[in-house]
């Protein structure tokens, strides 16, 4: 879907909320809904403007950004001013909006009262998640840059585990950079979090930064790493054995694969998501292994690296066919170590398609 | 200075502000005050409790950061719970609190109304802003870490240089790319922001994403960049020619580069923030170039890339001695070239302390 098909798909949304516009001031909702991609900007999009007839929606940027403006967003109105946000305020009360929704969610008390300053006729109004709505489900362009992503990952660890660079001696921050380089050399623009690699004990913190600490033999090593495309993120999680894994390791891996089996195998159009999360949580809990899985089962991905849908206990509403999500049980087993698994896949009408394609057996480097 | 003194000098400023206690929600606070560096917690200090005696002082933080929690923070309580912010306005109800103070410039609307669901008793109180003016002013600590980090920076750009990877037929994605690498192997754990390489025409710009564009012989091309160590941010811009400047490129840079040493001359205790930036848009301005200078001289650099002061012709107070800064002035003339010069320094009682050491002459890689 192109741009202007997103914001008109937004104006179902305004409508149903009985909104004359939405001040939108996050980011990355601006990226998704006009293509701007600096780092200070406001859009304003009007319930009843139409396709090709967009008079009033706006993007405000400041001075440093209006060559990128005139290029990225070649189709809409554009205001420079440095307060992005105020101007629009503005701009939407000369407009006749009287119902303006806010990014509640996203604007901060301080900055929601600098905007009541400028309201002049205009009732600010909360209006929390609109945007994320329309972007839980990707459209094809999304699913492919998303693949493109999850590609660059894949590439890159097996190229580190081909040419020897998972062994005992590197450091967990060597191993981290050589993933974050490959990636690079495999399409990304960058990392798209703070790599995770985990070695021996470390592996049972389940968001460790490396260290200097040195692999050792016989240590499970986690890696949780991803790649930035075009401002789409992947997301993986793999944990293999230094040498020949202990009988424990072994059974905590095969447990950890089990339950992430179950919660891809519950992917589905209509499904709870909480009910996804249930399935992978059940297999821990059956083995007495409940405590130790401390965190949701996933999330979804895109635009952000955490986004909705939360696959979680607390997670509210159901999967819808292009949701793009992380299933991620993981067992951690504090002082001994830990084993996290996890993919980035898109919910299709026929179950789920794997987007991050490394294989999951227990791979034991020796 | 450690972190109990820090919050002991936060207490200061509650007193000051008559609040009971600060509930602290922006991470980079949480961190300042506490040490704790994982991706979600909060933070309460209250005005009565003292060093050695931080009795209802807690960081909260949820099950991925129990361990990390307990090494980073072990001098303070800890709560372990999802809703970090919600639990400690909880706890504060419990503890007598009255008035808390909130980061209203960093708590959402849609969070303050969740916080007053279970402000029992407790008054939530707008306070932006305290913890930023405790690290506006840097102690020895996080001097020597900056000027790691800048360092860092200068070896990646003088290597850069020495090995020739400055020249017409490598893309600017390219150039971006290796002085990252290379900041990291100077000992940087990342780039402290998307790294800016602007090559001909694109120079002119302000924040140029690098493209896959060729440099080409006669160029101007515009890197702004900096290695992040420690949680601690550089920031330098160096432009060069490749080949002989053209007069108009060598007049342009010398413009920049006198206003720049303007900036960085009128730095010093107790002078106005406006000031600073005036000192260099003079200069500027006087050459009739004033309105192809669309931006502010300069910003505080710390924890953040961008935090207080800002220097800036609306920048209202005066510069303490400690003050790390970037001073930063660009004239683009669009559609041919751009020259930006970009220090970080730090504010010091004689004058000011350069800390990004690469020489600002004009570079003529021939």
């Amino acid at each position: 879907m192109t741009t202007p098909g997103r914001r008109e798909a937004l104006r179902e949304l305004l409508r149903a909320a009985e909104l004359d516009a939405l001040l939108i001031t996050d980011l990355v909702n601006v990226r998704y809904l006009s293509g701007f991609s600096g780092s200070n900007a406001a859009l304003v999009v009007h319930a009843e403007d139409t396709i090709g007839d967009e008079r009033r929606t706006r993007l405000a940027t400041d001075g440093r950004y209006t060559e990128q403006a005139a290029s990225e967003v070649p189709d809409l109105g554009r205001v420079i001013e440095r307060s992005c946000d105020r101007a629009l305020v503005t701009a939407a009360g000369h407009d006749g909006v009287r119902r303006l929704g806010f990014e509640s969610g996203h604007v901060t008390v301080d900055a929601h009262a600098a905007l009541g300053e400028v309201a002049d006729g205009v009732t600010l109004v909360r209006a929390p998640g609109l945007p994320q709505r329309l972007r839980a489900v990707k459209d094809d362009t999304e699913i492919e840059l998303l693949r493109a992503a999850c590609t660059s990952a894949d590439a890159a660890l097996a190229d580190l585990i081909d040419t020897g660079g998972l062994r005992p001696g590197r450091t967990e921050r060597q191993v981290a950079f050589e993933l974050e380089q490959r990636m690079r050399e495999h399409g990304a623009q960058g990392p798209s979090f703070d790599t995770i690699v985990a070695a021996g004990a470390h592996s049972a913190i389940p968001h460790h930064q490396p260290t200097d600490a040195v692999l050792a033999q016989g240590d499970l090593v986690k890696m949780d790493f991803g790649a930035l495309r075009d401002g789409y993120h992947s997301d993986m999680t793999r944990t293999v054995v230094l040498g020949r894994a202990a009988d424990w390791q072994r059974e905590l891996y095969e447990l950890v694969a089990r339950a992430q089996a179950a919660g891809r195998e519950a992917l589905g159009v209509g499904v709870e998501l909480s009910a996804v999360d249930g399935a992978a949580r059940t297999v821990i809990a059956d083995a007495g292994r409940g405590p130790e899985f401390p965190h949701g089962l996933g999330h979804g991905v895109g635009l952000e690296i955490h986004e909705a849908p939360a696959l979680a206990a607390t997670g509210a509403g159901t999967l819808s066919a292009g949701m793009a999500v992380t299933v991620e049980p993981g067992v951690y087993l504090a002082g001994r170590g830990g084993v996290r698994i996890e993919d980035t896949l898109v919910v299709r009408p026929e179950g789920a398609e794997l987007l991050t394609l490394t294989g999951k057996e227990l791979r034991e480097l020796v």
